[in-house]
């Protein structure tokens, strides 16, 4: 059984403004716990099910508080329609401003809305090696619940700073590359041995502003009739192409 | 104003028995509905807001009723968060067979289960230029309206077929291939002129008794440490590698 003040606290942890106030985000289902309480992140608070401490591996963090719930209750404290394991408390880590290094790739995100496909998108980045995304102010939470469970444990492996994209990428070094429907096609181009990805929009692409910074425009080509693709699905298409280019 | 006869049956149809039932689904915002209008697909009703029908270049097919709502009523016939724009209640397709022919590629799905994983999907085989899917049973319902929605528009040009996958795999005369984690690398892979690339569950991947029909395994290379793709991202990636291997 939970306390109404600690579930009031967990709750309250889906909404971004709490985040901000308590510098915590939820981390739900044992996969993701279990990548989490390996990682740097510092886990406040567990919350699992009598049945999955009994039977789990995960190693819980010493001196962590471990609170036992049934399984209506932990579903009712997360984002998730039923979860019968576990979930954490995790403090968030400050936005810390990111370099692209030379031989270093990164996605620079404008705008990327949905959280769904901002996680997809991490966990794309992660596939490829990518550790780092530069994300204008207006992209989805990286800590908002629905964000760290689509990333599938790759929160805890790629690094997200927010900026003002334009004012970043007119500063930055490296070669930036961008995804448009009248560029160069990705199918045997030669990328640079380092660079900024652009990724768009879900709706409108990239901005006017942001579009000013990129140096090369890339497309990736089509053979049927849809108008686009999925800013997550465009991303690993992109990332793709690169490493094989490399090869 | 919408009569409760007809919003209760509109509401009905975000309801997979009820779809069944009708034999109808929902297509909602402006760029799906005017798609839906142009294509073979049977439009019974329309559900508008007055300034949209003012200012709209969206033909509506003659004959077709069309009902006038306010945004809070139209939005709260349908699934989006908010519609301003239209909606439409089209008949459903029968589930026809579907033949691979000579020179095409056409996907299976092995139980795909969230309606916008199948959307992308549908979406990024329409991109690569393929018009067909072989879905298991238990995949999820095309007309679900998440489906729809996330296929922006490309539910027009991809039939789907439910069936047996594994006894549909088992008869069928061209190439399968399906994407594993210890297969033949897909980056360079040589793929014949014709042929169904299976996708796996999003968590289980591919079940073993789809396993035992497929004759090549795949894999997409990874670069980083997150353990597996989206389903709609690995099924981009393979149609890419696919369409660029053909060139």
């Amino acid at each position: 059984m939970i306390s109404k003040a600690k579930s009031k606290y967990i709750k309250s942890l889906q909404v971004k403004k709490y985040r901000i106030q308590e510098q915590c985000f939820l981390v739900e289902g044992a996969k993701s716990v279990e990548e989490v309480v390996h990682s740097a992140f510092e886990v406040q608070m567990i919350v699992a099910t009598q049945s999955f401490l009994d039977t789990s591996k995960v190693l819980l963090p010493k001196e962590t508080e471990v609170l036992v719930a049934n399984e209506s209750e932990l579903s009712e404290l997360g984002s998730l329609q039923t979860n019968d394991s576990i979930m954490a408390v995790v403090r968030m880590k400050p936005n810390k401003e990111l370099t692209v290094r030379a031989n270093e790739f990164a996605l620079a995100l404008d705008d990327i809305r949905d959280p769904g496909n901002l996680g997809t998108i991490i966990r794309t980045a992660d596939w490829y090696g990518l550790s780092k995304v530069i994300a204008s102010e207006e992209t989805a939470d990286f800590y908002n619940p629905k964000a760290i469970s689509a990333t599938m444990g790759s929160f805890c492996r790629v690094e997200i700073y927010y900026t003002n994209l334009a004012a970043y990428l007119k500063d930055c070094s490296v070669p930036v590359y961008g995804t448009f429907l009248d560029g160069q096609s990705v199918h045997g181009f030669s990328f640079a041995d380092q660079g900024l990805i652009v990724i768009g929009n879900e709706s409108r692409g990239i901005s006017a502003e942001v579009e000013k910074c990129i140096k090369t425009k890339i497309t990736i080509p089509r053979f049927g009739k849809a108008e686009s693709l999925n800013a997550g699905v465009a991303t690993a298409v992109v990332l793709d192409n690169l490493r094989r280019s490399k090869k």
